[in-house]
């Protein structure tokens, strides 16, 4: 998965190019930020992916601004990043932060069969609540002509890891400054059901799993 | 702080423009997405960012590709992003995120200025940590070479935010599937002490605040 451009040139023992590596880091994140040239530059926008293989999905508005340069084949870098903890150093130099990233570049193209389309929604959807496209209502024509999806690959990838303590200068560690890592997580609230929800409706698998992949510490 | 480039065209009552909105969501924040252009391509690369008034500041080493080439003015796009939930709907249509988002335009300059840099280095700490700065060993004439401080005006730069239950279509309401928000929420887990801390050294200020900032639930 390594190219000249997905090769990670700072700190580079960080880097990691395994599609184990890079697979787990998007599979336990569904935001990622998109970046595109438009007419007037360079644009970051967040936006939510689904993978499946060596493939992530992205979806939206037909009309939308980013859909219509990504599926014209303009080049796109998608990064993906997940934030595992804060590293306090006893210098300001080593403080760190504790993290697992993926860059992919490539350009993206529009699925535009019927099936392999639908299968692209399924994947975005589970890819968030995995079992949620057996539970809810599908698309029909208008919502499925209305949306436009979008497939780029990862095979022009790298991911970025950083672990562990801070690495401080070993004059300072006879500084009395408190040093180590605050860990971060992203956890899961009680789930709040809708107004207008049916009389007995009781919390669906999908909804439960998520309860427990992010769980309340 | 609305332009033509900064204006929210996809869901554009999702879109805010003031100061205090954009402010919060990036100082409920520390990571942030740089787009810009490498010779091969759109570029988005995950990064620490501190903010102070009116000015976001960036950091890194002086030999990190990014830096480089922000330096020189490139056009840069800065997107920050706090996910708060996941928005589960009767139909798929209408499942979403709840997010609170920030997307800034413009060109960056290196802060080159002594005291500006080292107040710039202050700003990057402590929009982490708050109170840190003083915590912790100042920069050596070294470490303050190796370290670009760039900063990026906040004047072209929109919000964009979904709050709320799932908007189904009436005709959905009657659907026994359960639909509702999934809160999503950032915290701390308990600190984990550097091996080879100091015997007594206990937890400073800035770290039982950052345990406050990001309470476990």
């Amino acid at each position: 998965m390594k190219s000249e451009r997905a090769t990670v040139r700072r700190l580079p023992e960080r880097g990691a190019y395994d599609p184990e590596t890079i697979y787990s880091i998007l599979d336990e994140n569904f935001v990622c930020h998109v970046g595109f040239n438009a007419d007037h530059g360079p644009v970051v926008l967040p936006t939510l992916f689904g993978r499946e293989g060596d493939l992530i999905y992205l979806h939206g508005s037909a009309g939308a601004h980013m859909l219509r340069i990504l599926k014209g084949g303009a080049p796109v870098s998608v990064a993906v990043t997940s934030v595992n903890g804060i590293v306090a150093a006893r210098s300001h130099f080593h403080h760190s932060i504790n993290y697992r990233s993926v860059v992919i570049f490539g350009q993206a193209t529009e699925v535009t069969d019927v099936q392999e389309k639908l299968h692209g929604m399924e994947v975005l959807t589970n890819h968030v609540l995995p079992g949620r496209w057996e539970e809810a209502r599908q698309p029909n024509t208008v919502e499925f002509t209305q949306t436009v999806v979008l497939k780029l690959p990862i095979d022009e990838a790298s991911a970025k890891v950083r672990v562990g303590p801070p690495k401080d200068d070993d004059e300072d560690l006879e500084l009395d400054v408190w040093a180590g890592v605050i860990p971060m997580a992203t956890v899961a609230g009680a789930p709040v059901p809708d107004d207008q929800l049916q009389a007995g409706t009781s919390l669906s698998p999908s909804i439960e799993a998520a309860l427990a992949r992010w769980p309340s510490r």
